[in-house]
């Protein structure tokens, strides 16, 4: 629907004052983008006043500038508490800009104060070595979205609002962002909006028509699809259309009211009648304005305003072509300056009264700086949920069904919190962590029927099938300052790769900045992992992900591969009491031997390493003829079967095992605050015996992480080969020899002299392999026992 | 719309055909997943006849049965053209089933013939060692897409259909696989699909309304809002709803009458009238049948049929539980058998007369192998395209404008073949590609304003803001046959990751099966690359996606780093000769020095690596005290500038310079097909001095393929170290240590002994890096000169 101006009439001085502040921030971003000085124009512009290397976008500026503005007017009017996410991250100038203006940049950064020098620096830093990125970033106050790669802005928004009902998230999405295919599916969300507990979302698509260089599909499309598509998705479209400001402003204004209202109404509604919720449709709007709007019609006879070609600089040459430089300085003049600031350079005084004031305006409200309103969360004793190992490999247990236990524990003490959700695309239940469901429900806001289990309007657990909404629903949610987990099959995350990078950097810089507070880890369970994808095949088989999270600082990532329920019990609680942090957790569904008691694993994996020695047959500190190494749950199994082997048919041989939950303890403690010293790694792993490793993932990875060790040159890993299909579990480990065979055979090959026992092994071990083959081939199951550790048996 | 049955009546003895078809093929479906023998249950069932491991998907099968029956119909009456990509990938026994009845699998696989020990042998292999996968694969007639990670289905099915003016593709889309964004974002693909010249792609969007464990979105969404969706997403929505099968044939094949009906009214309408070319409504179809259609009601007193529960095993202890094995009799019994296979297990022969025949059997179709239509493109003679370079650093050139030329004449020489189509998220002008603009345009469907540019309802070239459409296009389109190049920022990349995965997944194990021929490799530009993001920052920041790619098979991945523009037309042309291969491409688009005319460009990139006499200090043999290594532009620069840093200062010192083009070179020759034997290398690098490395990417990536070189502990790599911001070109190198000045200083940390000289040297270079970054902070862009290289100058 459209809003006539006669609504809700927006009074004169009123649209003189928001059109007046449109103006300054429309001011201040071109001023950003251009100029080194003379940022009031108190004398011509000269080519020394203009940047040598214009970098940034102006094209969606001023249509942010323009919402900024009127949400501004509405927060101050009804005392809303709103963040502004800004989709179109080009829109850099902007969010600085309205940041400046209300004050909030000032309070962040007092080195760029409300005066004509404060100006000058926000003016010359913008897109400058030593200054501000050109996108919205961790810099930008009130930003919680790094405006670079596209396409989150919609489920940021909804993680901030769940379980923050006072909360409504302005979120601006750009015609260019609404093509990507994270965007596209972001729309469901408000299937899974609990009008109760939750705050409100409110999509402002700004459709100006135009990409870098080409028209956007939405901005093409005509209002009467628009209208039946976001109905068909749930909402409730309002358009606000046009390029006349006087209109616009009326329109926008009138548009606001009435949606705003409309959200309180929903919310009334809602939470006065507890029992009937039916999912809302909640309001929308959509905003066409040309891009590049109020500034240069043409540039050197092309079009420019309405068109691509404003995308960026519009006039590409100002420093060194005076027509263009005049073109410039008419067009920042069109803003009329003059009555913008007064004689020290300070914004007027009255036009500041458009804005709100304290943590109302938007750059300093505190969810969008989450650490600031981040509870800890209260943890159970995870001692009490441990599994009892009398001796190692005895029981059989399910890690992450223990760990699910743990997760419920979690849920319960928060529930009054509500400051905690488990994500998953529709694997919650899968990865066998269902014991949540004994605490809470999966959010569902659609129709349920008498025979649906355990979904409800109000729930902890978020099940969508979209890794991307996982990830982007928990990013927002922890970027406001609560906390999550997301579970998922290993091979699948991969689909989120891009978003990891992207949160990574963010908590990089973030962490670099004194102003921003630490914020909940993000923390990821990757199971129905490439050993066990027993009901799917190659497809579903990829360990890769944490090669991608190697890659990132040091500081900020660290990866887990508790080799039992009882290790992954500790690693979780850890997890859970970090912040800045990005943690990777690795670990099977399927049952499977448990090694270490609660005692033991919480000793082994707070170093993160460590011998085994009950495992191997040298004790302490005996030099080993071999170190068989192992991280991941199906290589700790597949070693210490093969150590087994080997101690059956060469009983002198010395060997140590090594178990690995911590990654990062194999690099080195010059790169990584977890790293193994040189000596105490030495002592592990020898400096000149070899080394069988056998590692969960791509076997590159050890290589790269420990090739400054002394002893890499002996450092022989197994891992997964990209050999892979529908087969056994023990099938797929001996495609990519990762089975107690081929480590077995391994250690022959590595040690210096076996002699007949060795030779006899050898043929025994190759006799088995094919037998093995033989065996599953024809049966389609496993050998009996031939996944089994005996070492007790051969005690 | 809903057709009513009565718009095109089925004769009852068509309905009884096809509801037979459709018996036969949930039989056969069934089969597979559970028996071992007694397939045509000539005996009651026994433990041993049923499998020891139940593996599979039953939920979506039955629906695409149906579907798959009822296209056979149409196909055979109308002499369609027509291939079925099942989203669903876990409806893999529904396509055995079906190209198995059809004879197409017998053809292809002749050990699994059309009897009852055929019949045996299908239901046996599948999900079995040694067998087929559970899902839609390489392995399945018919197929062009991997049922394991979901969301690529109908961006397949547009990429088939391009170019390929008579063929329909049927997309089955599952309601699992609608909630991901990829599938989200694929819907809009119908802006980019030309009647004239393309095929059609026919949509079935499936709602069986559940996933593993949940109800679907889609499933619980009206059929009004489905509705008012599909149409504002410019689709013509037909329903087809109910669960009583005769009720449901009729629905089926009327609708779809209906649908064929109007895709070719709509081409025969663009055909004939070539002007007028209007974006189409095309239609579509919504399928609403029960998950688990014709499966057991309920299993142990819980709801199976038309619930999650029938998304595996509905029946899941039919060995060991004799209760369980009655009831999976029954089901298997409830579609009479004896009705549907003859004496000798064939079916029925009056049952294949529903089928179509030879190379329209979907199983069958050649353009579902596309290797079998692929013709070779027609390369121009890359030389007349070179820079001329009459000295090393002379010239001055764009490498990807350069490149664009090449591919403006690829696409003028292959317009007739219409087989070559380039891809790009809005970013071919951006990437300088634009001299394709001379010879092509822009898809687009949509309205065109009088001031667009390079905007055509017919061109090569495909835009929008969505690297998953642009992958998923292509990878259709070369599987169908056809050619292509995707170019992309290089940080951005990482958003397929997963897809690359999946395609190249897809071409190991096409690869290993006879029958299906080579298709053209998928090529890759990135550019826009780490080190020239000047507009944007350090989201924009990533060279991380070719760790990934190196993980694979390296029978089918290839990293390219061209130091020039020379180069890169080399391997450019070079790529486009491949197949069933995955061709990284990194490389530059900002001005900068060339190196190699095309001659030596040429015979330094067939070797992949080489050392740089001119830009070193030896030639030949000579053995150097150090060895400056470098791969990528920018990393080139650098080096070459650090080479005249430590040869001016430093007269007598021996440099050897080395550029890597091919990454893959610096595996060993086991590892990888384009490794270097270790003679060769140790020839370059040598076996004892120390090699300063410069890097384009993260640096541990070469140490990840040179680990197991001789010289390996005397690598010292320098690269990107997640250093980024918005900044200069040579504060980003700076920032990262990759610049000449560090580049020189490791040089002398390494080199045993430089004396004064060394002393004195580092003393200048700490001191030109202070003055820099002074100089950037002050002056905002990079000081005269300093990324220049001066070797000439000082001869």
């Amino acid at each position: 629907m459209t809003h006539e101006a006669g609504d809700h009439p927006l009074r004169s001085d009123e649209l003189a004052l928001i059109d007046r502040y449109w103006r300054a921030a429309n001011y201040i971003s071109v001023g950003q983008i251009y100029l080194l000085d003379n940022p009031l124009l108190r004398e011509p512009l000269q080519p020394g006043h203009v940047k040598p290397r214009l970098l940034g976008h102006w094209g969606t500026t001023p249509g942010l500038n323009f919402i900024y503005a009127h949400l501004n007017r509405v927060i101050a009017r009804r005392d809303l508490d709103m963040i502004y996410i800004c989709g179109p991250g080009h829109g850099g100038p902007g969010m600085v800009a309205n940041t400046w203006l209300e004050g909030s940049y000032s309070e962040i950064y007092p080195d760029v104060p409300l005066s004509e020098e404060g100006l000058r620096r926000l003016f010359r830093q913008f897109s400058f070595p030593g200054g501000v990125p050109s996108h919205a970033a961790p810099e930008t106050p009130g930003s919680i979205h790094e405006g670079g790669e596209l396409g989150y802005a919609l489920m940021h928004a909804f993680g901030a609002a769940f379980d923050n009902p006072e909360l409504t998230v302005a979120c601006v999405i750009g015609d260019g962002e609404a093509e990507t295919g994270a965007l596209a599916a972001s729309w469901h969300s408000n299937k899974f909006l609990n009008p109760v507990h939750d705050g409100a979302v409110l999509p402002i698509l700004h459709l100006n028509g135009y990409k870098i260089a080409n028209p956007t599909v939405m901005g093409r499309m005509a209002d009467e699809d628009l209208e039946r598509l976001f109905l068909g998705l749930g909402w409730e479209p309002h358009f606000v259309s046009g390029e006349d400001p006087a209109t616009m402003h009326r329109q926008m204004a009138a548009t606001l009211d009435s949606v705003v209202t409309r959200i309180h109404t929903i919310q009334d509604s809602a939470r006065d009648n507890r029992d009937a919720l039916n999912m809302p449709r909640w309001p929308m709007i959509v905003l066409r304005s040309p891009k590049g709007w109020t500034g240069p019609k043409e540039v050197d006879g092309k079009k420019v305003e309405g068109f691509w070609r404003s995308h960026q600089v519009p006039v590409a040459n100002a420093r060194a072509d005076a027509s263009h430089r005049e073109l410039l300085e008419d067009w920042m003049r069109s803003y009329r300056p003059q009555e913008l600031f007064d004689a020290d350079g300070r914004p007027h005084a009255d036009l500041l009264t458009l804005a709100p004031t304290g943590q109302r305006r938007m750059g300093l409200n505190p969810h969008a700086n989450g650490g600031l309103l981040k509870r800890e969360l209260k943890l159970p004793d995870y001692k009490t949920l441990a599994v009892g190992v009398p001796a190692p490999g005895a029981p059989v247990a399910e890690a992450t069904r223990v760990m699910g236990k743990y997760l419920a524990e979690v849920i319960r003490l928060n529930a009054d919190a509500r400051n905690f959700r488990l994500m998953g695309p529709d694997e919650t239940a899968s990865n066998r962590l269902d014991a949540v469901f004994e605490v809470t429900d999966r959010v569902w806001m659609q129709d349920i029927e008498p025979f649906d289990t355990n979904l409800a309007a109000d729930g902890r657990v978020m099940e969508i099938l979209s890794e991307h909404l996982c990830q982007g629903w928990l990013e927002g949610y922890l970027l406001t300052g609560r906390h999550g987990f997301f579970s998922c099959y290993e091979a699948f995350i991969h689909i989120v790769d891009s978003m990891f990078n992207q949160h990574a950097k963010w908590l990089k810089v973030s962490r670099e900045l004194g102003w921003r507070k630490p914020i909940a880890s993000l923390n990821y369970l990757l199971t129905s992992h490439v050993w066990r994808q027993d009901h799917n095949g190659f497809s579903h088989q990829d360990p890769g992900f944490v090669d991608l999270v190697a890659n990132k600082k040091a500081d900020i990532v660290r990866i887990y591969l508790p080799p039992d329920a009882n290790c992954l019990l500790w690693v979780t609680d850890h997890c859970l009491r970090t912040y800045d942090r990005i943690n990777v957790i690795v670990a099977g569904k399927q049952p499977s031997a448990q090694w270490l008691d609660m005692a033991a694993a919480a000793r082994h994996c707070d170093v993160g390493i460590g011998a085994w020695d009950w495992a191997g047959t040298v004790a302490g500190d005996e030099e080993p003829d071999i170190v068989m190494a192992c991280a991941g749950d199906v290589p700790t199994l597949e070693t210490l079967a093969a150590v087994d082997l080997l101690r059956l048919a060469l009983p002198r041989l010395k060997v140590r095992v090594v178990n690995v939950v911590d990654l990062m303890t194999l690099q080195s403690e010059y790169q990584h605050p977890h790293g193994l010293s040189d000596e105490h790694f030495d002592a592990l792993f020898t400096t000149d015996k070899p080394v069988v490793f056998a590692y969960h993932g791509y076997p590159y990875l050890i290589h790269r992480l420990a090739y400054q060790r002394r002893n890499h040159a002996n450092l022989h890993v197994h891992g997964f080969q990209e050999e892979g299909t529908t087969t056994t579990p023990f099938d797929m480990a001996v495609l990519n020899s990762i089975d107690r065979f081929h480590l077995a055979l391994a250690a022959l090959k590595w040690l210096p002299d076996t002699g007949a026992d060795g030779a006899a092994l050898e043929a025994n071990l190759n006799a088995r392999l094919a037998a093995h083959t033989a065996y599953v081939r024809e049966h389609g199951e496993d050998m009996p026992g031939i996944r089994e550790w005996n070492w007790t048996h051969g005690r």
